[in-house]
């Protein structure tokens, strides 16, 4: 019933703010038309600047083959910009009656076969499709800021979604330039911001108990964990870096830290099935990769993030 | 009464593992002479890999002048190893009894103006530093794995270090081509496996209760706040992403989201006090800076290194 995800043209943001402004652009980026649904005109302007901004960095990117902005309609009419949308892309303000009342219309509205995704970081889509007369069709895609950079887009349905619908929206994303996620369960803050919050958190009691200034914790996310995770997830840089034992031998090893008071975040109970999941889960992304290999690429890696770095800001004359 | 850190030349290195290897590897391709000291001659040629390994990246990451492997020296003499040393960088195993140990040679064998710095990421220098003669310039100098490419050295004195000590361990990383964190405090876990950790339980946490598998981690953490992190910390990003209201703003609209169960780790109090720290760190960081100057920043350097990750991809045939 939904589209076949590589013949979709026509795209529709909603919202005037760095989210849907954000998004239009990638979506002009990767090729699309765009129309962009603002509450009111007024607000066109501050969209244009949001997506002019944007429209450097794609470029530098690289864009799509016919991608243009010239492309992108605005209206403030709902019915027209949703009336032949192929995908629609929800950024409203982030409070749960503006987004009810906004899917009740958009059930109505939008054609049965558009699946709709939601940019909220907040709030769940069980919440969301409460008041929409065809929920099947509504998915949580969240972004990360910003996103016509990042790649993530975190996608879940609600309690009324069909699973259809969350595999298209996977299937879509991955064609229009993005790494989806589809996640496990509908859960507060989803994957990408648990994590976020946890070391936010963190960073805040330092600073609360004078352990440590923003400075010192933005200091310490550069130039320690954040170029190694930007090519090697945090179980991987683990896994890897314990050698032939990988992850089994991080968990044997460093298990007892885990009761450390090394974040005010208490870990589980690291059970035979918790260890088996990660360590199985660890094998399963190096997919017979040896660890010597594995170090090899990341250490590549690294190195190219950390010239790229420098030489940008070698031409902007900025330490950053 | 300690030396110009910039005068040293003779750096000795303590241990023949990841750690111990790579700093040696950091040191000789920053031009020192290096005298690596192993516990028996036998963990020679697993040193000579470790450091064969991290010449490649470092190579590509430029060597300073004169920079050569030749200037190494491998002994199993501690006395020999440390007595014409201007620094000495200890990565010895993790056990405060063998620290302990090690200190109490140290402090009799090396120059009385040598600065001792310690890899241990779990132990605190009031601890390692008990058994000590000379204690007084003994300091924790952590670094971040892998040590010969990623910048940040997190350093703090124990109970009976000197000021002058830490200052001058600050001013030689500096020198050395490393980042020095110097922190207000001896806690465990520094301050940026703090972070790394209140997020790898956070994980674990997810892993055990079916929320998402390491892939999905290690994706979320990749494509969602890592790249972005490499460039701007998460305190600077909260600041830029609130535009002109910035850390002010951020606090002020989602301090409400810190009671949201969006990790397991609990928020602190966001008192009057805490709001001040974080808006002065932010707007100190900031220096004057616009929001759009800053974004525009961000933009430009992610672009650089996402297209960085691309490009080594593209050459190594891999999706990573």
């Amino acid at each position: 019933m939904y589209p076949d995800p590589a013949s979709v043209r026509r795209v529709t943001t909603i919202g005037a703010g760095p989210i849907g402004g954000g998004w239009a652009a990638h979506f002009l980026a990767r090729g699309y038309d765009v129309t962009a649904y603002v509450h009111a005109m007024t607000e066109r302007p501050a969209l244009m600047d949001i997506i002019e901004t944007a429209w450097v960095s794609l470029t530098a990117l690289g864009l799509a083959p016919g991608a243009s902005m010239e492309r992108l309609t605005v209206t403030d009419d709902l019915a027209t910009a949703v009336s032949a949308a192929e995908f629609i892309q929800e950024s409203a303000p982030e409070r749960l009656d503006i987004k009810q009342a906004l899917y009740e219309r958009l059930g109505r509205l939008a054609p049965r076969a558009c699946v709709i995704g939601s940019s909220t970081s907040g709030l769940m889509m069980t919440e969301i499709q409460a008041l929409c007369s065809t929920p099947e069709r509504t998915v949580i895609a969240h972004p990360f800021n910003p996103p016509y950079l990042l790649p993530l887009v975190e996608i879940v349905g609600g309690k009324k979604t069909e699973k259809a619908a969350v595999d298209w929206a996977a299937a879509f994303f991955k064609v229009a330039g993005k790494e989806p996620l589809v996640m496990k369960k509908e859960i507060p803050g989803f994957v990408a911001t648990r994590l976020q919050e946890a070391l936010w958190r963190e960073a805040l009691h330092m600073v609360a108990n004078g352990e440590a200034t923003p400075e010192d914790i933005d200091i310490a996310l550069m130039n320690g964990p954040a170029p190694r995770m930007a090519v090697q997830g945090q179980c991987m840089a683990f896994h890897v870096a314990c050698g032939e034992g990988g992850m089994a031998t991080n968990l044997d090893q460093f298990g007892p830290a885990l009761k450390w008071p090394w974040t005010r975040l208490e870990a589980p109970e690291l059970t035979q099935e918790l260890r088996d999941r990660m360590v199985d889960g660890c094998n399963e992304i190096a997919a017979g990769r040896h660890f010597i290999e594995m170090a090899s690429t990341r250490d590549h890696e690294i190195v190219a993030v950390l010239n790229a770095i420098r030489a940008v800001r070698r031409v902007r004359g900025s330490d950053g």
